[in-house]
């Protein structure tokens, strides 16, 4: 019987002294066996390591395990470390004993090496198999961080974390993009957002945030977007867009130091180099943002009275070398839950976060209608039934302070810092229009 | 204009010194005015505290304005801070100024004083309002210590956080319970549990943990049972169950233990007294549970075949003083992807944590199996499709190590710590058969 709890992760084992025992579990990755010698590489989750047979040293049985080792096997290796300069890394492990923990049944269908250059189409439809391949787990451990440097900067600042549900009656923005469902006896959605979840937590604990699924039946085929993910949902009474915009910079300039410090290694691994941000990040209105797209050359004229387009995002976002903000959006290029500015009319109090390097779009947000009057006309102007937001509005009837929040898509986040060429490979099975499997 | 960024929170307030100024913003949650003295009843999310009015030393205006407020009235307060025995808490603030920020539109239709006895039905179809009710609110704030303690206690550990997806399309434990939703043009599930999710993740990172959202199509109306919850979802290669159930000891001995600490206020509150847990947990096999149960008086014989019937789960619960385990199962007696004992075939690998005081399951869970000829035994049996299920088989295929772990709903460990009535309590907006709005 192996006893599990002696596992020594490969890491350490390969920073272990010379001649010290080593005791491996992992997966037989690849073997090389020429004549009286092998080489064969196992690997665990966190690194890699030889393990060196020669056979004129070795009992007969252990050798020939060692030589008829597939792809893959779940292995169990006692053996000595030995430092070796011709070795990967210089270490070595000359092999005592060999226990087979489970076998596999027939040669694996993709390259585990990471050796082959894979598609997408292999990479996400035999996903569960891909993930083992480190250069694509990696964007998962700088998530883990990730997630947990957001909670920390929340739950110091006496934020409250929100679990909101996700089976929901009510559509928040359109139920065009909702995934609709059969709830019992009743029709339902999936959540778009915990928009009115987050906004009615408010008026309990004031200051919420949470880490909550999205789901939008998005068609199109982007390297943004995918049709399950996971919102940063903040939301927060008794502030205003500018205060807000300030605690997002703040937050992001932490969750960002704190990733580059914590997930080291695997943004190594990735050769992805996240510069350390400061704070005072560039904040720029709509109208300067749209002057500064007039200076570049780009192919279509500047429109000072509607959305950016694609071309002005990208050269505004390679224009910045550090995230930035653009403040003071017309009213008609936003969305309607927003509050209208008091001293200018025409503006929303809402906000664009900006990535640099020609990423563009982090995330938006802003200060939220709060008046009950207000709400009802933003309900009536979408078409929708006031019967059907009856909850929703009953919140604004009997005592909704002013407030403000964000919603920021942490695969996003992560598609950012890793610098990756999609947002599919910050997620481990990602679903899109092609993708329910695995 | 309104400075939110000076606001005080109350909490903070009533330990001001005498004569300081305090801001307020909050909830004007109620209002006694005789002749020419008022009392207002003030509340945020941290506390409440009384504004005291007298006429003859307040400007007309700021009197009126005072007497007029409406409950639940978004109001912001100005005024100095008084030591007076005879307020409730001893503190009161003498008002100076008053701006009503958002106003409501008639009286709330439910009492947010928490005076009045309010049912179920009462509470959760009006729970956009009935979650201001500080009672009823303290719940989410364990929850949020909870969860983060949760998180601390694996991070620390080397465990890599999941994400895993909710939306499938191969059912976990029978699809019975699972609700169908139409997926773009393909036929799907709402995910029971990350249970497969969890098992691929092992071949990448060894060690996962994760709180994420379950749905179950449970028609039953009890006190332990909703159609939406939350899991702490554990998986781990190179464990077995007897590891794993150490793991599961270790989390809940730091988990309690950190909130009892860190979540000391809400507990008071709510008059919870969840005793301090000691690593050693009593741990009993399947049948000397069975022999215990037979020494107490219970209506029916006890079966020693069969899985523990309600009256004897409660029974035991109440006989142990701390959170006990069960161990040796009967294979016949549990899930079908427990791996069978190498010594015993008659004994299932997998353990039931119990807590004490009459509320019995906290949780389930065991060593894998991880063979593949056995898993497709195991997919067979279920008389499921093969097809089906191959993502999930290659797992097994081509290198699954040795594994366990368990899956414990979050709200239902709120609920034992919390020392609630009912799971629905520590959840914001609940599903149930009965629930899907707000």
């Amino acid at each position: 019987m192996v006893d599990y709890s002696s596992k020594i992760p490969i890491e350490k084992v390969k920073k272990m002294t010379d001649n010290s025992k080593a005791y491996i579990g992992g997966w037989a990755e690849h073997l090389v066996h020429k004549g009286k010698i092998c080489f064969l590489t196992v690997r665990d989750s966190t690194d890699k390591i030889q393990i060196t047979g020669i056979k004129t040293k070795l009992p007969e049985e252990l050798w020939n395990n060692l030589i008829g080792l597939k792809n893959e096997t779940i292995v169990w290796i006692e053996g000595v470390i030995k430092k070796n300069e011709q070795a990967p890394s210089g270490v070595e492990v000359l092999p005592e004993k060999l226990t087979i923990l489970n076998p596999v049944h027939g040669p694996i269908p993709v390259d585990i090496t990471g050796r082959t250059h894979m598609d997408d189409g292999t990479v996400f439809t035999q996903r569960e198999l891909t993930i083992r391949i480190p250069k694509n787990k990696l964007p998962f451990e700088v998530k883990s961080h990730v997630a947990q440097a957001t909670r920390e900067f929340f739950l110091k600042r006496g934020y409250t974390e929100l679990f909101s549900p996700l089976i929901v009656a009510t559509a928040t923005e359109g139920g065009a993009t909702m995934f609709p469902i059969k709830y019992f006896e009743q029709d339902a959605f999936l959540a778009q957002s915990a928009q009115f979840y987050k906004q009615a937590a408010i008026t309990a604990h004031e200051k919420v945030f949470g880490l909550i699924p999205s789901f939008r039946m998005e068609k199109s085929r982007t390297r943004k977007h995918v049709a399950e993910f996971w919102q940063i949902e903040v939301e927060a009474a008794f502030h205003d867009h500018i205060s807000m915009m300030q605690i997002l910079e703040d937050m992001l300039v932490y969750v960002v130091n704190t990733t580059i410090k914590c997930a080291k290694d695997p943004l190594a691994k990735l050769d992805a180099k996240p510069k350390k941000l400061k704070a005072g990040l560039p904040r720029i209105t709509f109208k300067e943002a749209k002057e500064l797209c007039s200076s570049f050359e780009l192919e279509d004229p500047v429109d000072f009275d509607k959305d950016f387009t694609s071309p002005e995002e990208t050269a505004m976002s390679h224009h910045f070398k550090a995230p930035f903000f653009i403040t003071d959006w017309p009213i008609h290029t936003r969305g309607i839950y927003y509050r209208v500015n008091d001293e200018d009319p025409k503006i929303s109090n809402s906000f664009d976060l900006m990535a640099p390097g020609g990423f563009a779009e982090l995330c938006t947000g802003g200060q939220r209608v709060h008046e009950y009057d207000k709400m009802v006309e933003v309900i009536k102007n979408q078409g929708f039934s006031l019967e059907g937001y009856q909850w929703y509005l009953n919140l604004f009837k009997y005592g909704m302070p002013p407030h403000a929040g964000y919603g920021l898509g942490i695969e996003r986040l992560v598609f950012w810092i890793c610098n990756l060429d999609n947002i599919k490979q910050a997620i481990m099975f990602p679903r899109t229009v092609d993708i329910l499997k695995p």
